[in-house]
C-alpha cells in the first residue's frame, strides 16, 4: 500500500458504433507498492489514438480487444515514483495509459532521453504516430525525392508528420483535412502545397489540388481514412503509384458494411501497389527514426503539432471521442497533471523549454 | 493486288454494357500485296481475351481504345504468304488478329519455333495468358514453395495456367470456377487441391475449401475477377499475403459503379499487399518464361487447356461473347482455317502432333 489512490478508465461493455459514456467507467483504486522488477509510474501524458476504437468492440483484428472490467491500455509517459530497478524521477514511456498510476515491469519501461521537447512529444512526433508516418513513407511507399504525395487526415497525429516528412524529402504534397481551420494549419504551419477540405466533393477538390500544385497525378497516397478519399486518390494515380494503408478512421464507427472503392481496377491500369502495414512491425527502426526526426525538428523542418487536452484523467474519454470525431488538430494527448501547460509557442511556431514534474 | 479477298471485324460503334452484334461488322476487303519490309500473313488462329472488352468502349484505360470503322486487333498466329523480309510458310505471332489476312511490318512478326504443340498454344499457355499467370505469380506475388494460393476464374486462359504453375511450385492451390463442369476440370485436369463453384455463397465456399485443403488462410490470391471473390479472399488472408490484381472480368460489362470490397482494412491488419500489373511490362521475361513452360509442358506438369472455336472468322465475335460470358474452358482461340482440328487428345490428356497449314 502506498496510501495513494489513483483513477483509471475501465471498459464496461463492448462498443457498437460510436463509443458512449456507459461503455466505460472511471474507477478509483488503491495504488499498491510496485513488486520487485517493476516501477510505479505517475503518468503525465496519455495518448488517445484511432486504433483504440477497434480494441473496444470485442472483436479481434490485429490487436487484442480490451478486456471487460479491466483498465484500458495505450501509450503514456510518466515519471518513476517508486522502483527497485529504475531511478526515481526518471521519465519513461510505456503502454499502460488510461490511468493516473501505472505499475509497469521495468523491462516494459522505455527510459526517455533528456531533450528540450515536452514529454508529450514522445507520444506524438517522436512516438508511435511519428514512427507510423516515417515507416509508411520510407519503408512501405519507398518515397523518392520529387514525387507527388497525397496525405489524408493531414491535420491528425500521423498525417501532420507525414506531410512534413514528405516536404522535407523534396516532394510535392497535397493534403486534406476536415475543417477550414485545419486546412489553414496544414497549409501554413505544415507547408503542404495544396490543401482541401474533404467535406467538399472530394474528387473535384483533389483534381483542383493537383492543378494547383502543378502535378499530373499522385505517386504516393498515404491513406489514413479509406472511404471516398481512397476512391478519389485511385482516380488520379500515376503509373507505379503506391497506396499506403495506415488506417481507415472513416469506417471505425460504422456498424454496417461500408462499400470499398469502386475503381480498384485502376491498380491494374496503373500497375500500382496498395499495401497495409502495422507500426508494430517497425519498432526496430526506432533509433534511425528518432535520430532523423530529432534532426528535422531541430532545424525546423518538422514542427510538432498537438492538441493537449487538459482536465486530467476525467477528460480522457471525451478526448478520445473528440479525436475520433475529428475535432482536434495534430496528435491528441491528455495531460494528467495539473501543472502541465501547453508548451507550444504559437506566435513563434516553436516549442518552449519543457517544464514538467509534479 | 493479290486477287485475294479477306474478311475482318470492324468496330462500328462504342460498346456500352454487353457487346452487341450491331457494335461490330464483318467487312470483306481486297487483300493488297505487302509493302517492302512487311509480310502478308494468313492467320490460322486468333485470340479473344477479356481486355478486348475494355478497348471497345472508347475510353482509354491502359490500352488505347479500338478505333471506329477500323479492324480490331489482338494476338494471332499465322503463316507468311508473301514477304520480302520473312520466309514464306514461316509461322509467326503478331498483333493483327480479328482478320483473315494481316499485313504486318516484319519487325512486328515474331517467328515461332518448331514444336510438337499446336500453333494455338502460342496464343495460350505459351502466349500472353501464360506469361500473365507466370509474371503474376513469380514477379508480383513472389510465390514461395509451400504457400497457399487461391486462383479465381481458374478454368480460364490465365487461371488455368496459374493453378498449374502454383501446383508445380509446391503450393497448396484453392480455385474457383463458374460451372460444375469447370470445377471438375480444374480439380481433375489441373490438379487444384480444393475447387468450388463461385456462383454459390463465396465466403462460405472459400472457407470450406480452406478446410478441405487443410490451410489456415491464403498467402497469395491471384485475382482475375474482382467483386465478391476479392472481398471473400480478403477475409481469409494470412499475414503478409499478396493479392495480385490481374483483371476484373466481373465488372467489365457493368455500366454503373460496382462497389469495391468493404473489408480493405484487412490489408492493414494482415500487413498485406495488393498489386496490379500489366503483362506488357513483362515481355522482356519471355525467354525465361518460355523455357520454363516448355519444360513443364514436356514433363506433363502443365497441360494446355483451350477452347478452339471453329467456324472461321464469322465465329470470332460470338467467341468473344462466349468467353466474356464464362461459357468456355481454358484459353479461347478462334480457328480461321477450315482444316484445323482440335489436337488435344482428351482421352490421353496430351497434345497430338500439330498438323496445320492451309
Amino acid at each position: 500500500m502506498t496510501g495513494r489512490r489513483g483513477r483509471e478508465w475501465w471498459l464496461r461493455r463492448h462498443v457498437t458504433g460510436r463509443p458512449a459514456p456507459a461503455d466505460v467507467e472511471l474507477v478509483e483504486v488503491d495504488v499498491e507498492a510496485p513488486p520487485p522488477g517493476s516501477a510505479l509510474v505517475a503518468n503525465e501524458f496519455m495518448s488517445v489514438e484511432p486504433y483504440m476504437r477497434g480494441r473496444m468492440d470485442g472483436r479481434a483484428n490485429y490487436a487484442a480487444p480490451y478486456e471487460l472490467d479491466r483498465p484500458m491500455t495505450g501509450s503514456a509517459v510518466g515519471r518513476v515514483v517508486s522502483s527497485d530497478s529504475l531511478p526515481v524521477g526518471a521519465l519513461v514511456r510505456h503502454d499502460l495509459g488510461w490511468r493516473e498510476y501505472a505499475t509497469v515491469p521495468a523491462k516494459d519501461c522505455e527510459l526517455l532521453p533528456a531533450t528540450d521537447l515536452p514529454a508529450s512529444a514522445f507520444l506524438g512526433v517522436l512516438g508511435i504516430p511519428g514512427l507510423t508516418a516515417w515507416a509508411g513513407l520510407n519503408k512501405i511507399a519507398r518515397l523518392r525525392e520529387g514525387e507527388t504525395v497525397f496525405v489524408s487526415s493531414a491535420a491528425g497525429g500521423v498525417g501532420s508528420v507525414a506531410v512534413q516528412l514528405a516536404k522535407a524529402a523534396g516532394c510535392t504534397v497535397l493534403a486534406s483535412a476536415g475543417s477550414a481551420e485545419k486546412v489553414l494549419m496544414v497549409r501554413e504551419v505544415l507547408g503542404a502545397d495544396a490543401v482541401f477540405d474533404h467535406r467538399g466533393p472530394v474528387t473535384v477538390r483533389l483534381k483542383e489540388a493537383l492543378a494547383e500544385a502543378g502535378s499530373p497525378g499522385i505517386d504516393v497516397y498515404f491513406d489514413n481514412v479509406g472511404g471516398e478519399q481512397l476512391e478519389a486518390a485511385l482516380r488520379f494515380l500515376n503509373d507505379r503509384a503506391r497506396v499506403v494503408l495506415c488506417g481507415m478512421i472513416s469506417i471505425y464507427n460504422n456498424t454496417g458494411k461500408t462499400p470499398g472503392p469502386a475503381n480498384l481496377i485502376r491498380l491494374v491500369w496503373r500497375r500500382a501497389r496498395m499495401e497495409g502495414f502495422l507500426v508494430s512491425d517497425h519498432l526496430g527502426d526506432r533509433p534511425e527514426f528518432e535520430a532523423e526526426l530529432t534532426g528535422l525538428i531541430r532545424r525546423g523542418a518538422v514542427k510538432p503539432v498537438e492538441t493537449v487536452v487538459r482536465g486530467g484523467i476525467e477528460a480522457a474519454f471525451d478526448a478520445l471521442l473528440g479525436m475520433l470525431g475529428g475535432r482536434v488538430t495534430g496528435k491528441t494527448v491528455v495531460s494528467l497533471v495539473s501543472d502541465n501547460h501547453h508548451n507550444y509557442d504559437k506566435e513563434n511556431e516553436r516549442w518552449r523549454g519543457a517544464r514538467h514534474g509534479r
